[in-house]
């Protein structure tokens, strides 16, 4: 059993963009507009998995898995996905860290369940 | 002004490892090890920084960032580490993932510095 906050992802190679930020106070859209980037990323070419966590003192990391540097670009490019990134600078963050990342092997381990090495 | 909870990080390549964990309930002895923990993996040769948070429900990402492969390789093997390692087995998560990752650019934001794109 592997639940669901976690992605469930291929065998490495595959790429990750690891987003740290700090939230602003207040929601002004954001809420709206996060659920629907997670709707909208899932929905692209090469989209494999996606992590995120945020703390009480507004602290948030998100990590999207892809299976190429080019499905991160087409993404990047998305021009809804632009659009939201413009609104995120205006209000929603003051200070994150994007970080794009080749994973080159990954290990899983489950109370649950055997443990399993899965590179 | 870079807040504390972000890692300052040298220009890449370098490398991440990115820690998603569900933990269990109640504590067990979890905080103090993992703030031990923190403070060691900083005294490692190859240390860059740490970005960690967790959300209400248990579900956290922590993502360590190293020099190399090698410096990951000899953490893994420092024996207080793996003590720590094993009683987190025994008690504090439900499931993880882990997962090695080359970080190949990164970019940075900050509402009251001038935006930097650092590759």
């Amino acid at each position: 059993m592997s639940p669901s906050a976690f992605a469930r992802l291929p065998r490495p190679p595959y790429y990750a963009v690891i987003f740290s930020a700090q939230r602003t106070d207040g929601d002004h859209g954001y809420g709206e507009t996060a659920a629907r980037m997670v709707e909208l990323a899932a929905q692209q070419p090469g989209f494999l998995g996606m992590e995120s966590t945020r703390g009480e003192d507004g602290f948030g990391i998100t990590v999207a898995y892809w299976e190429s540097e080019e499905a991160i670009r087409a993404w990047r490019d998305h021009a809804e996905h632009a659009a939201a990134r413009e609104r995120g600078r205006a209000g929603w963050y003051s200070h994150f860290e994007l970080r794009v990342a080749r994973v080159e092997r990954a290990y899983g381990w489950d109370r649950d369940a055997a443990s399993g090495d899965r590179a």
